[in-house]
């Protein structure tokens, strides 16, 4: 265990969540979602002071020089306010993942096993500039019996210490214990001492881009589930539907440009005749495609890709293209580029799906369907804190049951080896 | 990803395990069933060759004053080869976690929704001089469908290459891709690069002592599972029944007292009427008691404990023993010093049990029975790779599930958002 000396800016805050997660594991749900419940009305009652600390935040990043986009995932209004409010209600519906058991029998030598959910414990959370995600990461880690540590940007600070503050009052009125979730320091250091928090954080959770993502492989000394990078591929088979293909594609990329689940890459099976309208039909959506030489014969405004383009999560209008010999071709170059979040096949042979979701290794993958619907709303888990990347412990969106662990309780009559 | 020519020892055989992987995934359960037949079988027939090699390395390490215990399980002899065997046969018996449907439904927009079990893909082991684990690892992943990279002591180089040699033949003619297990040579600096194998390890599993997990923790940038320490507590309520308390803290300690499972701190309620006799028959099984004032009052060869003695995991026949003035000072206690392997109760109230079982975060508790229970073959799991002390991925005994991942698959039928 890290000493609090070696955590200046988060070790109060960390021994605070740390007692605070003790007392969150063993409450009923009901206390839980009646503290959800009075977290929400208290919102929507205090959201004056909330939007004065948002218009100082969103007032000084905007002269810093904030590109408006930023600015726009900043600014709240009374009506996100709301909105965030209503996510808090919508937790209240949720099933609680604690207690529930995953499995359970009796031995042969008559101990009873039982494996439980049991919550993590405090869970540490890095995002942006995203105030939302403060209420919402402090809602999920608090439905699963979790204590949260959360290290918003420094932009967003006045209007996190603002929610905080609302949400400490309603929950400790409503029977939480104090430290159930604790806003971190802005500094940059403050990421740092989370990261190496051992004994105090259970789990760390990065929300952001490559960079954040890379700092927390190198530094991480902490469990931690990678979300994120999405670079997303769509191969369209030989045996592809063309209304279909065209559907999906078009979709995938131009749907919401800036998100995880958007496809960056087309692959495209040289057999499939219907090239040039696809790649036509992107280019008339306003994307500029990226294309081998294949590519490039089959429509003129499509300019040379090189390695980079296979490499690039793009997030915007762009799109790399690449014509394959085969559906293994396209597998290759899937593994090869490919991040492990969402990838998507077109095609109506049984044959080529099954060696497709075979062969490809993701947290996703979306059969005649955009990349798009990675997404744990989409796929009906109500909420969730991010779309893990990773092998272990999680993969794909994570819900209310990925914040939690198992404990085998074992019952015995005296039982001995 | 690392580049290759960063891992000098380990490179190349990564690379095998890697392409290896992309062939397993896909494998049927009949072919890797009948690989682990024809492994165990070859092994049979080779036990010779095996031996021949494991008494060089014996030799060794006695020259090399190696003591008698390490030696011991070192040492070979036809019969552990003809377990060894036997231990992949009987893996064949289990059922193949890979493509089990984990959830499954239809979302309210027509998609189908399937989490389905996949391998993570190429899997890196760390262990001591146990030949037994070469074999073991090996059957394990290859029945979970992942390349297998071990890892093992130098001391047991030869008997590994050997066994080795023996597996990587019947496998390979059994129809297994080369580098379905691969030998990592045992110079210092391969676990180094085992650990920073980034992009072609999913997962590394140290099994070793303290030092080993502390290794790993401050220099792994792959995933990890956490497997080994355990500082095992029996918590005995006023409410216990004498007999089952004498016997389930009997064989807590003194059952085997090497192992990860053993008890090394007994809590007893200061009520307990019968504290004397449990400790007199303790100490008449030969255990060491380090007491606090309390014990030492109630059996004179009870020597005094420092908190040294609640930190330490002593593998050895002794134990620490603190009298609590409740049940809620054992948890502070358990919350304080407990490695999160095992924790045991022996009490009769309802009440306490809940009480304890709510809140004590291990990966087992065990209740009216002995500490010993935490393993995977007593748990039915059939085999086991170590017990996880983490929370992330999987907690406990880790069976052949715990050694896979998941991926949604996701069908449509043209769906877009």
């Amino acid at each position: 265990m890290s000493e609090v000396a070696e955590l200046p800016l988060i070790g109060a805050a960390a021994l605070r969540a740390r007692s605070a997660a003790r007392v969150l594991r063993t409450l009923p749900t009901d206390t839980k979602d009646a503290a959800l419940a009075a977290m929400a009305e208290a919102l929507v009652e205090r959201t004056e002071e909330v939007l004065a600390a948002n218009a100082a935040d969103v007032d000084a990043a905007a002269e810093a020089g904030t590109p408006a986009s930023v600015l726009d995932r900043l600014r709240l209004d009374a009506g996100r306010v709301a909105g965030v409010a209503d996510a808090l209600r919508q937790l209240v519906a949720l099933p609680d993942p604690v207690g529930d058991v995953v499995r359970g029998n009796r031995l042969p030598n008559g101990l009873e096993l039982k494996q439980v959910r049991v919550p993590l414990g405090v869970v540490g959370i890095v995002y942006e500039a995203r105030p939302n995600v403060t209420v919402d990461a402090a809602g999920l880690c608090l439905k699963s019996g979790n204590a949260a540590l959360l290290r918003g940007s420094a932009s967003a600070y006045r209007t996190n210490t603002a929610l905080i503050a609302v949400l400490t009052d309603a929950g400790e009125k409503a029977g939480l214990p104090a430290g159930f979730v604790e806003l971190l320091p802005a500094e940059r250091a403050s990421v740092g001492e989370l990261l190496n928090a051992r004994g105090y954080v259970d789990v760390v959770i990065p929300r952001g881009g490559a960079s954040l993502i890379q700092r927390v492989v190198r530094e991480a000394r902490v469990p931690v589930i990678e979300t994120g990078e999405g670079n997303c591929h769509v191969y369209v088979d030989a045996s592809a539907d063309p209304a279909i293909a065209e559907a999906v594609v078009l979709n995938s990329k131009t749907h919401r440009v800036s998100v995880c689940n958007s496809a960056e890459t087309l692959l495209v099976h040289r057999d499939v005749p219907f090239l040039p309208r696809l790649l036509a039909a992107l280019a008339g959506a306003g994307v500029t495609l990226h294309g081998d030489d294949a590519a490039r014969a089959a429509h003129d405004t499509v300019v040379p890709a090189t390695d980079e383009d296979w490499a690039t999560e793009y997030l915007s209008m762009d799109m790399a293209v690449r014509i394959v010999d085969d559906l293994p071709q396209a597998l290759e170059h899937i593994a090869r580029w490919s991040t492990g979040h969402t990838e998507a096949i077109v095609a109506d042979s049984a044959a080529a799906i099954s060696e497709f979701t075979a062969g490809v290794d993701a947290a996703a993958i979306l059969v005649n369907a955009s990349t798009r619907f990675t997404d744990g709303g989409e796929f009906g888990f109500g909420a969730e804190i991010g779309i893990s990347t990773q092998k272990l412990h999680a993969r794909g969106p994570l819900g209310l049951p990925e914040l939690t662990s198992t404990t085998y309780v074992v019952t015995g009559r005296g039982h001995t080896r």
